[in-house]
């Protein structure tokens, strides 16, 4: 590790900068970015402190010198190492622009992470996945109630059997029972195709059109249970016109949408992003 | 009038452009703008044609003369002419700075609107429009229904007496029965302090801290019966973060709201806006 | 062909829109969408006319049956076909974020363009081209006036040698000379890493960051004789911060670079593009 | 003083957060807000910290206190208090949106600053001036370099002899001589209307439109030596087309401007900018 995060939260109070990065200084750590931020409204302090570690260290050693620290200033904290190169699923349906883009990125360099496969409820990904060198697995979804909960129980074996670290929804287009989404909370980032929480489930762009708006947008979310409602990492939004049908919104949103999942994965792989309640804190 | 704008809409057929042209060429008027719009989902055709009149024409001579070609093609259409200076009515509440900014455009030249007078059920906006010498009638609501009622029927009878064409409600903050919003639909512009159909009714603001959002925007529609339901004119965005508490929302909205509301004036007032059902087509 | 797109400009007169408009009335065809822009300033109108042509109409048929309308309103015009799927040939160097977005977007449908072949002066593109199935061709640069002067002349051919009908220089870092360049205006675009006018030639974003600027663009432009000066078909920008260096810069400039590329590819491919002096009319 | 806010900057290098922010828990204040900036590049170190001391405590306590910590880390520092409100005087021509937009949020509370006087060489912002109770001064400049000379110096006299915090110049047309620029750098703020380094100097709406760009911008920044050259504070854009000719550009830009010049008052009224060489660090 080059790097350690370590990303604290608690109830504000006096002397907990003071404490933290005195901390560090004392360990003869090196701090190379700082950023914090007091929700003045919930009387809560979020940090995100950076810092080389010194030599020979492991996170198990930081861990058992921080408990102290963090008992007297009652932090929740996590600390995590960077370079972070997670081990990650990419789950697809039939739009494949964000998957095309993902693999695409890893490609180029562009975000850090490790597709150890790709899935879906349709073939027609097969041929970008493979062509980019990944493995491709199709589970189908046949008719019927215990078809679905049968692939749900496929795809909940596979998620759980590969040590991975990250789920990416890439324009996966069925809804994952909680019993999927619950262990996955904070791993787990969907990019829905509207600006939330405008324009919620199905068809967001004929919603969108219906709707007369001038500007649509897209989402990247850690999923939660409940449906488009868990915590927003990234929005983006575009200009449009009475011009723009149907198609057009949809063609226009491509771009929004891949460029705002690219923006939440690599928040969430450099350690940018603090979740509190339905919120998130995203440090630049 | 130094121009004369038509508006027409009518289901799609063959020879309309050819025909409306044709026509504003036989009386030998002269086209310098001419705008179209295909909705080829609903079928519909929509235009804008602004041309310079021969001279000595009114517009009651255009209509009569158009009478024939438009029966012909079954337009619904409708002549206006420019420059267009609307008699106004601005309603406010506490909320200022809306009122402020097209007072000041107005001073400056850049809304070309007459404001007759602003209407509010506070006292607090009477400071600002006198010193822009504007009329400020104070209609308060005390408590208790009846009230209510009677201040309704007050505010109806000022904006039915005054010969008005415009009514502009610039964070007014009470809902509008339907007897008041019926009469003046497509004549009364709201400016909406959220990107809807996100965070209706009361506290968008408020709301959109507590979801999270990355981005908040403002909404300028016609008024409808149905609260934050009508066709929108123009909306904007502006992208916030978690350093944004509801205080640093509101205040950057307030820059949204002042341009979003001018732009959906200036779109009235030079006739660029026809409705559609919900939807709005905005030519340039 | 399923429509035809006629594309005119001529001085501003009275009777043009009626004209052109009346004629294709007149030989049966039925208007889609028309658009036309008038520059006052300069006395020049401009207008798009997309139309389904009559059966078994060719365009030296249109052409013939238009010389007259032409002639008689002193137009200069071109009749274009859509679906077009021009024959393309892509430049690129180093950075190969360009290539991938455009071959991907080829793959997907997203853009309709004929990938001929991709070259470059570098080999580091030929992996993603072939994995794209596109064949690639190196043309290397070595030491020496002469050697360039040969590749030069070796590109020139390829380009007059395959029937092409546009050219993407998608981050391609030579300068051109004058007799490549030349032959191409108008159907050759280069996607420039700055928002142009600022930020001509070598390292933009170093530039960029050293100005210190709070906005980055990418700008996409018809290449003419002289160094980013050619007509400019698209721009879009991306607020920054202090805390973006070079290389922040540099990977946030790379999602502008890529849309704004495929926005006037796709803007070039429609015929949507006027060329007046150096400036155009894009039409929506 | 509610508030008292530190800036510092120094060479990058261990121990400073944990050095500053131990010094300010142990004179018994409590850090509210802070923010850092590292710029690895050039090996800097940057930080804003604001905290409420303890009671009773002046600034000049504040600074002898800290000099042994300033010291030994080698700081660059300054500290300021809030709220801040910064006797201002504004300079103007004939162009007065963003007059009359600074002295309405004035008014309104959303800007803090006193306004002195408002001086002009030309008399156009007599009326809006008064109307907001500011004072005047008409500052002509007649035919003839002499007159510009005593234009000049009865401009440089009247800033030194009002005790000023700041003076805006909100469109003021003349380039102003280095002996006034001289001693007001870091405390004098220039809207200019284009996004600079594009379109220096006069016309840059006119320079906008011949180039044909498709993007326009604002740009606030501290007034150098050099014309449109200092350390840009605050930038924004906004789309634009074919459609707009130099008055639409004129009348769109409008809008930036006084929202960017807005921003920029902000920021550097609550001590959020840092200058580093002809860069800022605008903390959010």
């Amino acid at each position: 590790m080059k790097h350690v995060v370590l990303l604290l939260s608690c109830q504000d109070r006096p002397g907990i900068v003071a404490g933290v990065t005195g901390w560090v200084a004392k360990i003869g750590g090196n701090i190379t970015d700082a950023q914090q931020h007091t929700d003045h409204h919930d009387g809560m302090f979020f940090q995100r402190v950076k810092f080389t570690p010194p030599e020979g260290v492991s996170v198990t050693d930081l861990e058992s010198k921080f408990r102290a620290v963090a008992n007297d200033l009652k932090l929740n904290y996590q600390f995590c190492t960077l370079p972070f190169r997670p081990r990650t699923a990419i789950l697809v349906s039939r739009h494949l622009h964000c998957l095309s883009d993902v693999l695409s990125r890893v490609q180029l360099d562009d975000v850090p992470i490790d597709v150890q496969f790709v899935a879906s409820n349709h073939d027609d990904g097969r041929e970008i996945s493979e062509m980019f060198g990944c493995r491709f697995i199709h589970l189908p979804i046949e008719a019927g109630a215990a078809t679905r909960l049968e692939q749900e129980a496929h795809l909940s074996r596979l998620l759980d059997k590969q040590s991975l670290d990250l789920v990416i929804l890439a324009r996966y287009m069925m809804v994952l029972p909680k019993h999927i989404v619950e262990p996955w909370f904070g791993r787990m980032v969907n990019i829905h195709h509207s600006f939330l929480p405008s324009f919620v489930g199905a068809n967001p762009y004929r919603q969108a059109h219906d709707r007369g708006v001038k500007v649509i947008g897209a989402t990247a979310h850690y999923v939660s249970e409940v449906l488009d409602e868990g915590p927003i990492i990234a929005q983006d939004v575009v200009d449009v016109s009475h011009r723009d049908d149907v198609a057009a919104l949809t063609r226009r949103g491509r771009d929004l949408e891949t460029t705002v999942l690219a923006a939440a994965i690599r928040a969430h792989v450099e350690h940018r992003v603090l979740m509190f309640g339905n919120r998130t804190i995203v440090f630049d």
